[in-house]
């Protein structure tokens, strides 16, 4: 197929800016990551991704677009970046229509968990249905739905924060006053707290870096009945969470991504466990539980695909 | 508009069958009720039904479609009810097709809060809107939710449960063994015993029917601090669910209908502080948060709305 097209995909993160050329889901070339904070402001980090742009689009003929994922909130027809969390400056930038003006490319500009849930409805784990909910666990949990075979955004353009759906209405106040957010459970950071907590409390001497979440999985998956319970209560949390947008949602299929997704059975075989044990037939029987197929490149595979779609191009699985 | 059709609009219940027929929004013929216990089985309420519908049919002309609404879980493309809570000999009957081959009209059959959701949407509270979502607060806590202009229905007909969703991991186990379903705090049955043990508490004997939530809402009204605080707890856990629908769905409109909504601010007041206080921006503040416009007449309307436009008819507003 010589003339299916390449598009640009951004995945900006607080810590880097990933830029990478994609083809069909697959990254085909990418632009050594810039570091975020290393720029005054917008103009000037703009600038830079502008640079990266070009010098792969020297390289690359048929480029058809650009799409880029956002850590915060975006509105997604307009393509405005209201705020990031993480970086400074970044408070009502017209994103979209700087890059279109700098590159002449057609551009989008998406919640960064939304290009993820994208990515794998349109090129991972979700293919070819119609109701799906995505989750990305990691220092931040996010989410991504699609149902009636649509991306659902809302009225806002806020929809699937799922990491802020409360988990206990009498739990602890969140970032945004919200009770018992998920996130403030299972996030990477409040995993590592919990873990050395208990291990403290079991007169064990844990450093923080022996309680990450892949250090935990690697000792729950050697028999470490501390770290085992842990991900037993992670699980818990996450079937509390995941149940409710069951049945709010009745998806076909929930698809887990992110760094804390990588633990495998020890998350999923208690989380699937909590989850069938409150649903009914009609949520369960069919429902698919899927580790996401894409890791770190999900946003610049998702943002590509919805900004070649947003082009007016077919993306075909 | 003289060729404006009418539908058929059937809203069963666990104790009676309502059946009338719909104009644009309106109930412009009641039959008298049917007692559903009266009848053996599905055979024999089917036929009385059929019954109600030829005798209303005989007085109107233009009827061009049923509408069915059922408590319980129906495949609303098939048109079968797999079955009902508290309607015995009800499982996987194909209430569609029964009725189209006795009346030779075509009918829809759906899940009843769906119907709700559906009258607010097009002829309610919820007008214009393509975002909402829609609770039935009364024995049970049901719902419908409408997200890109659409119905959402999810995989297997199922979505929309909020009242299954839980606000407490730890919660007790309700119906399909999920622990802390909102239905298990606030419908009209727990919010009675929960009063009964509050005066119970204070020293106040009060009987059952001086602890309905009708009874209450006159209590709080009359300044009663007991029936407050009762209140200002449902807003509290009602406010929880909803508040995960909002980070899910990001609606335009909040639609609260159903026998417990009737208590007006005593309820409304603490629900929208509670709410409010727990979201950001984008997803509260052009949040509209309404009463149904639709009371017991909601299904019948929304079953009569569903049915005409399955059959082909535009539903205008």
């Amino acid at each position: 197929m010589p003339d299916t097209p390449l598009a640009i995909g951004v995945d900006f993160g607080g810590t880097s800016v990933k830029v990478g050329v994609v083809f069909r889901g697959n990254v085909i070339d990418h632009a050594p990551p810039i570091a975020t904070q290393d720029f005054e402001g917008p103009d000037e980090l703009i600038d830079a991704i502008v640079r990266v742009i070009e010098d792969l689009r020297s390289r690359h003929t048929r480029i058809a677009a650009i799409g880029v994922g956002m850590p915060g909130f975006v509105n997604f027809e307009k393509g405005i970046v209201y705020n990031l969390t993480n970086v400074r400056g970044w408070v009502e930038i017209p994103l979209k229509a700087r890059l279109e003006e700098k590159t002449g490319l057609p551009a989008v500009v998406d919640n960064d968990a939304n290009c993820m849930a994208y990515a794998e409805w349109k090129r991972g784990a979700g293919r070819g249905l119609n109701h799906l909910v995505c989750l990305t666990l990691g220092t931040g949990v996010g989410g991504g739905i699609i149902a009636n075979g649509q991306m659902i955004r809302g009225a806002r353009h806020g929809a699937g924060e799922i990491g802020q759906t409360s988990i206990d209405y009498q739990g602890r106040a969140g970032h945004y006053g919200n009770l018992g957010a998920l996130e403030d459970y299972i996030g990477n950071n409040e995993i590592t707290a919990t873990a050395s907590q208990a291990y403290h409390e079991a007169g064990i001497h844990k450093a923080a870096d022996e309680c990450t979440p892949a250090a935990l999985a690697s000792a729950a998956n050697g028999g470490d009945p501390i770290a085992l319970k842990l991900w037993d209560g992670i699980g818990e949390k996450l079937a509390c969470a995941v149940m409710n947008c069951c049945w709010l949602l009745n998806p076909e299929a929930i698809i887990l991504g992110g760094g804390v997704a990588r633990a495998g059975e020890v998350l999923f075989a208690p989380f699937t466990r909590y989850l069938h044990a409150q649903l009914s037939g009609p949520f369960k029987d069919h429902l698919m539980i899927l580790p996401a197929r894409f890791g770190n490149e999900a946003g610049m595979i998702g943002a590509a695909a919805l900004g070649l779609e947003a082009a007016g191009h077919t993306i075909e699985p």
